[in-house]
């Protein structure tokens, strides 16, 4: 039996100005546990910024987005402008301040944020053949944009769920390791960093995520 | 009861020149997933080069280990010159090839590499305290230059382990998620990606290794 391919749309390397390392990583990691496969995937763009993350100053360094995700995937990322929908199964974007600064402006933008183009057509082109997509921490802000109506979780931060609200989602608050399921628009979202967790509740969060997109598939 | 604090020693931020980002990960998530703390530790010097992961290439770019490592510990990590043997419990050493780049020069020197002088000092400090010290994929290297006699596993590859027994250190093959402990010095190790992994069983790996670092602790 074939495996189930999960793409993954990776924001480059770091909490601060690309993926949340430990979203990323135990995404992929709750796909392998569930016997499913993925291949990552992100923007050919220069980073907003580069932080440095021992002092959290911005820093006068230039990288780029996809060569920094490649430290995540182990060389084996691709150029998102090449994504395409029918490759793959689902779609999981981790969170990381990358998600709101390279992948849309949320972080800099809030309500009024857009999404890169590329990131809004993968998203776009898996919610019209109905395949699900998931998304950790502070990343479902770009679903909110591209998927009107959808319902997700980001915790418990009432500020941004506010934002999410006046965008038009309807948002679910989650603790550590729950994940929000909108059957309708088949997403699913766990909050992970947006609270104050410990590693392991980063596992139990991206691998109930990652089994709940598995079951939707399984009962397709 | 207070947790059992475990220092982790990071060499930078991913697999071709810094900490491998899935086993420093694995390796913290196993941590608190075994109700530990961790505290990551790096060396303050620069990386002996910056690799571009998707190319593989080596760039013009200067990074510094410390500051890279702050990626992976999310800003929380400390100079490993400010290391103390006395307040931590036991000791873990993640691979990637800035095992081997930055915190000895095994990559290039092979059989005659050196150990940065406060790696060295740490694991001395620990094995003399008889705490217990855990190394994944290539980074029991630096164990075999700095505890002689060592019983270590760097997987199944033949010409590492006769550089390993060479060094006059025991070698004892392992498969995946496999460890392999050393008792007398109070030392385990595992493969890792010194196998053809798959992420989950990296994750394997990094459990059973913080299990019996833990299992030593209680068996005291």
């Amino acid at each position: 039996m074939k495996r189930p391919s999960i793409a993954v749309i990776l924001s480059g390397c770091g909490n601060l100005d690309g993926s949340e390392i430990h979203e990323a990583t135990l995404t992929l990691w709750a796909i392998h546990k569930h016997g499913a496969d993925f291949q990552c995937y992100a923007p050919d763009i220069p980073q907003h910024h580069v932080i440095n993350h021992l002092t959290g100053e911005v820093t006068n360094d230039e990288r780029n987005v996809l060569t920094e995700s490649a430290r995540i995937a182990r060389g084996k990322v691709i150029n998102l402008a090449d994504f395409r929908a029918e490759k793959h199964d689902a779609l999981i974007l981790p969170g990381g301040l990358g998600a709101a600064k390279n992948l849309s402006d949320y972080a800099f933008a809030g309500p009024e944020c857009t999404v890169n183009p590329d990131v809004a057509r993968a998203l776009q082109e898996m919610s019209a053949l109905k395949k699900p997509i998931g998304a950790l921490c502070i990343a479902p802000m770009a679903l909110v944009r591209v998927l009107p109506g959808v319902n997700i979780t980001i915790g418990q931060d009432k500020d941004t769920a506010a934002i999410a609200e006046r965008m038009g989602a309807h948002h679910t608050p989650a603790s550590h390791g729950e994940i929000v399921v909108d059957r309708r628009h088949r997403v699913v979202t766990t909050p992970c960093y947006m609270l104050d967790a410990r590693v392991d509740q980063i596992g139990q969060g991206a691998d109930n995520l990652v089994g709940a997109i598995l079951e939707m598939l399984s009962s397709d």
